[in-house]
């Protein structure tokens, strides 16, 4: 049993995510694992390098975990033949001039999504690397939530007959920054800095769907901006010109409905912040984050409209969890060792480019359907890149 | 105090809800009360005949009830200027019909809604009552429902602060037929017979959205008919021609946005087969039937988006019910009551012939809004008919 | 990033409160934290000198929490201007003289409350190290409490509409001496060695009144002696000549009304030591040391006075947590933090000497209020002092 | 066994109080039992006729509980010398002439509190009646209460040691009659119209703390109008002139302190409506409507004051149960009876005119400390009128 070693340049990873997701419980926890196990049964040891701007970050970052490489010269670091993959977690806006020169390079892809802020670019960059011949691949983690893994696990099952249509509720109360702290930075309440709630989520919706239950075919979206003004990180108050809620219905492949609402200013009385409900012929499901419950057919109860009582039924009850059976990795961690495997060892990996080009023409046509209030059709751009 | 009776033509009370809402529960109720009682302190004594096609049927009917009139002549009842109130809960299809003629015998007018198939008829219906200057009411029940009655009073109490948004889940199954009996007349389901869950059912939202939070400027809707073939009551296979399922997004006035999912095709996974969400800058409520739970700004928990742990909140205990602080009667008597002392002390009545036809309105444009796949706008009715 | 140091000369943290809450949980604390970050990215390292009488006490304090420097000679201690800030824990009698001296030695000054024995003194005190130009604090920890800040929270939000009136309930059973040993120092019971419960509380309900609520306009205090003998540390009989308990009726700013009970002589019948009852037109809210919990307008229930049969109503049951939403450090570590960056940052500090002159002043107007049985008025002390 | 009759004329009965406590829990049920058993085993059975302006009224409710006799004729009834006991509930303006005249006419008397708007008066009234002779009482119904019969039988054990201190806490939040019913009548909020929680409720501590622990001595009293504006009955907006809350505190004989908070304005987060803590140096009690609690010294958890960590302690758990070893009756009904073997039996009752006049007085005396911002010494009445 050998192990090789991997080089990854690793843009952006001083942020939030970047730092969390990515570095500490992805590349930092496969590490400390003794790296991925190839089909050879090698290890394949991830050796990153951080590329940043500000070299007080990223000298602290790399000492925190016992990395020895660091860098503010992306240019160099694309010069190095040593490291095969670039990986970008950047802000949106910086992410195509990187991605595309790390094309040029000839570096493997992997990258946050949105791709791009415009379909175009997006589709760009996927035949760029496409035509290049590198392997690419987007994030696309909330198909590696453990909810969503068993939600899976039941539609494959056949549990469900025929699907009908799906509920999302996603979402939780963003506090406005006065009083008590926000959640979030203050840059996903600006339009202008690329924030918008249609633009974060729809991205994901899209992946989400069309993994699990078929491509969306058109689709409806009410965007709003329910909170006008907001106190940034710094106690001052500015105009939030982004939207913090999307009300959006989807036409998936073979007639299923798919409601979504997404919002920053909604109080969460579900069991998780996302809420996932699958109806079928058969049976149904509820699935989050972590957790899965189904109702089959034949445990339905049989609800009655009578005001007149108290419910005589607790709806939830009826309900049965879907033991884990397994144990569950962090979700980027799951994706960066598929990515990892589909470089080295070829293995397949659908999340590529021209996914991720998928999902910023969804965010893309939400904010067009908002604009001319009325259902647009969402055509496909496969035939146009591959 | 001295008691006076009040003669009412019940028309299509041998129906599920005319029977058991509308004569058992209301006005059989009031009866045993002894009467309403009114601005002077007389009580006001409730002498219902019964109409309808079903000889067999009325007898039974009254017989159970202690009700001495019955009769299957119409005209005949319209006739007797001893009954000053006419009662409508016949099909959809032959309420125009009937209410007219009875405004035209001079009657008062109190039905069941849609109170016509199509918007027109509705306000030419509202048009002819007004000029007749008999009174006229349209049955609003949701509105006294307990949990939405708690809500009002929440509103009331300027809990929100500004309410942003509205999300309404209602539904449940209803069984197909097949292996078990449906919960819901075969009509429903037929478009050809008035059925379907836009015109049944957002002619209901219309009024809850209307009293509660504001009159609905806009909408955008969705229909689907998730299960294509049903059982009838006779057992025989039927395609479900109608739509049973509405996926409608509404904007009110002050730029509240208001989703509804309606449907006979989900199982329940909330605390009752209603339930209504309202978020508002400084608390939110979820109400249903009969209860209504509410959380304040500051008892809202600080959600963070971290699916590697399982949820560390249990998101429900933070909210609290709203108590009852009343007896809630029955939704259909309170307005009952309400409607007589309208007739008869002249108290204010909102829920007009005009209110149903704007019921009628909404219905009429989610239908087109669907076929049209785009929002419409909804077209002020005051002006034409008051 | 650089670490700078700050010498503090600590005087009278052999007691109980300043080994506990000043030395250990505070300026200890903050060391193995790594000291205190400031707006420039710094840690500020603070580097303490322990000044007392007793030498013995001193060294085994100095060792057991890794200081290096101890000292009892106070004059050379001021004399060395690497020591910037003076605290002063001492018994109240003799703070005023050791505080002036650290102000004539140019030293910024922290210290316990009350500040001096009568407002005149803690007064000239203000007025002197204004005029000395040097920095000046007074602890003020009840404003840390976590209940307290929660409360804050609370306030802040809105979410009372008009405050009404403030209950406040503080005090427990401290034992006589006899037959268990009291929780208290004996000096606490004797007027003579400054001991009372009105000067001792007195000064903080000062500030936790001003700080929520609005300064104190005017107050009626009745002091009393519940328990005339005590034992002592030693076991000897002694005359309790201070007051026990103390019953306090304030009258704020806007018109609201707080009345406080304090006392050493009542067993606990509450859910904490310290119990805040605020109630206003749209909410009501009880707080104590570490919790908070709220009753909205909303959730209020219809309270009908029927001693006829048991309460129907669990009273407690419709009040509602306000969550953490943030971890609480000590409350006297926070207070300090808060004093350094004042000091090396010139960030905001509301809690000097003139506030504690305030608290001073309070307690001695309400000794006066006892003494003459009526109502007293608070004039302001900013006109004087600033 | 014989059964003897006596006659009362009950005046007021149609007012809330009247009708449910004195009529239908006290002299009805009194009745229903077969009458009160005389020391000599004989029974006595009141024979009430009701009085009062409204016939209608009178009518119906002698017709609900099965009485024969009413009038609206006072001066015709007191005339009527079969006749012995004169009962008075009428509004508190009007008792003093009505009383008197039944004094005048040789009637025992029993009557409301206050028994005058003025101790003057209530004095007169108290005299006038001891120099005729009859036997006079007023109501007390509070001393009654469950809770409070268990305080007393704690108290007369011995349990307490030396009492140290009372605490009262009374109140509720009584709707504003906006989006809300009030719970109580307007004229209750109005001055003009003898309302106001002073008048109200200071004559009922009066007669608790003179009862359980000894007379009041002085009293520092400070009125709140909280609320200035309410709806009252027909949903008309008033100003709200009579004060809505009273902090008062007492001196009672041999050094006791009590405090009372009485609002109606305040939301509960107590076991009752009514909580009284009492405080002795070998225990304490916490008393309320129906439940009595005590904790002895030996009971008495050992508090400290730690706000680093959650209470460890649960306060309410060290405290035990008073049990009730006897069935209580209403407490109206109660006084009732022992009012009545007073009159036939001559057995002794506390409870008289005189004491009347000293709630009365204390009363006003709580008005006049509010007005006056000082402590008030309350002078013994005894001697003047026995």
């Amino acid at each position: 049993m050998a192990t090789r070693r991997i080089g990854i340049i690793m843009n952006g990873v001083t942020g939030r995510m970047g730092t969390n997701q990515h570095l500490v419980r992805s590349i930092v926890a496969l590490r400390n694992e003794g790296g991925v196990r190839l089909a050879n049964g090698d290890r394949l040891m991830p050796d990153p390098i951080l590329v940043g701007r500000n070299e007080e970050k990223l000298r602290a970052l790399a000492k925190a975990h016992g990395i020895e490489r660091w860098s503010n010269d992306l240019a160099a670091c694309l010069a190095n033949s040593e490291d095969e993959i670039y990986f970008d977690a950047q802000t949106t806006t910086r992410r195509v001039e990187s991605v595309s020169a790390a094309i040029r390079a000839g570096k493997h892809i992997y990258c946050e999504k949105p791709t791009a802020t415009d379909t175009e670019s997006a589709l760009a960059l996927a035949r760029q690397a496409s035509a290049a011949g590198v392997k690419h691949g987007v994030v696309q983690d909330k198909l590696f939530l453990p909810g969503l893994m068993k939600l899976k696990r039941v539609i494959e099952s056949g549990f469900f007959g025929r699907i009908l249509s799906v509920r999302g509720e996603f979402g939780y109360w963003v506090f406005e920054g006065d009083w008590q702290e926000a959640q979030r930075p203050s840059w996903n309440y600006r339009q202008e800095e690329g924030g918008g709630i249609i633009v974060d989520m729809l991205c994901h919706w899209r992946y989400v769907l069309a993994n699990l239950f078929g491509e969306i075919q058109s689709l409806s979206c009410l965007g709003a901006t329910h909170i006008p003004e907001r106190v940034d990180e710094r106690g001052h108050t500015y105009a939030a010109t982004a939207d913090d809620a999307a009300y959006a219905t989807f036409e998936l492949e073979g007639g299923i409905v798919a409601h979504f609402n997404s919002s920053w200013c909604v109080r969460v009385y579900r069991d998780e912040l996302l809420s996932i409900q699958v109806d079928g012929t058969h049976g149904s499901a509820v699935a989050g984050l972590r957790e899965c419950k189904v109702q089959s057919r034949v445990n339905t109860p049989r609800a009655i409209w009578n005001p007149d009582v108290p419910n005589p039924i607790d709806f939830y009850a009826s309900w049965q969890d879907v033991p884990d059976n397994e144990v569950f990795a962090n979700a980027f961690k799951v994706q960066w060792e598929l990515f990892l495997k589909h470089v080295v060892d070829d293995e397949p990996f659908a999340w590529d480019l021209l996914a991720g080009a998928r999902g910023v023409q969804v965010a893309e046509l939400g904010l067009r359907s908002w604009r001319e209030r009325r259902w647009v059709d969402v055509p496909d751009l496969i035939d146009e890149a591959r």
